[in-house]
């Protein structure tokens, strides 16, 4: 099973080494790191990430993608948001973290799903579809093929919430174990959650 | 303040990107990658990345070094653990996530000093250094100018200590919020550790 983990310039950090240190931990999967080009992109904390291409990925597999202050001048770019278009329409499974559903709903690809964001940019991150229904209070939501998480660090609690589902809750505790993670288990369970 | 972060090849991916994730959220830190030589470095679930070498760090800063399988090799590599002592010296504060702390121990760094490490990894790890205080039960440890932390994911809740010793608590609760993150702020609260 495929991981194909898709990087752009000023991604969040933690939005995507925390799940790959879950994922990493889980033989049945393969992980790699692409982005449009391929090359180095940095992180919003400057962490340099030589990727592959996105052309060399098999789009068949586990798309997963993440948040940062990137994503602002993404849903704008309308050849990146066709590229994450197509990879998600033959993709098993589309996972995002923090602002990564604003880039799947500008793609239009959660037309009537439900699904979350981060909490403090999620009054932008509505703007960018409308036909979504958002939800305000989770640490993250699953519909059909989409998983999406709450901010930052709540991808790591559906990273092992989509472990769970592909191999079970012992498979996912496991892994929580090995990496000494308090996992929140409860998608439901939100404390950063603000009143609206 | 510059945050020496020491990579080598099959690092702990979380063991840097977790406290990455909180340092760059605190503007007076400034973050830079390095490895002893320089160039493309993988972590142990082959995130490639790109760093400077370590030799045009400044060497006052605060030096971060993680765990991960590639420790168990560095032990025993004289001039890496030469070069480690002589940052370790220079710099104003030593961190260590996960088997990091084998690493100090076995430059003599730790020396009648207390610390801890990943649990299931303990037994190699005392093994570096029997002329360190090591504690068992701790989801981290601070003694003098180092902090050691026990695996993976308990170096985010020693980054956020790291924050609230140098700039108080209530900046310490902001980044975690921010990034959505439960911080677990007691030390000696480690549900993680084995009983012997």
């Amino acid at each position: 099973m495929d991981i194909n983990i898709l990087l752009f310039d000023e991604f969040e950090t933690l939005d995507i080494f925390g799940p790959v240190e879950i994922f990493g931990n889980v033989e049945e999967f393969k992980l790699r790191y692409f982005s449009r080009h391929g090359g180095v992109v940095k992180s919003v904390h400057g962490v340099p990430v030589l990727t592959e291409p996105i052309s060399s990925a098999i789009q068949e597999g586990i798309l997963v993608v993440p948040g940062g202050i990137g994503t602002r001048s993404l849903v704008d770019d309308e050849a990146f948001i066709d590229m994450l278009r197509g990879m998600a329409e033959s993709a098993h499974f589309c996972l995002s973290i923090c602002t990564g559903s604003a880039l799947y709903a500008k793609a239009g690809l959660l037309h009537g799903k439900r699904a979350t964001s981060n909490k403090q940019a999620f009054g932008w991150v509505k703007t960018q579809g409308e036909d979504v229904r958002w939800v305000d209070k989770a640490r993250f939501v699953v519909d059909g093929k989409f998983y999406t998480s709450s901010g930052v660090s709540a991808g790591m609690d559906m990273a092992l919430g989509f472990v769970r589902d592909c191999f079970g809750e012992d498979k996912a505790k496991n892994v929580a174990t090995h990496i000494e993670y308090n996992w929140n288990s409860d998608p439901d369970m939100d404390p950063f959650a603000i009143s609206v």
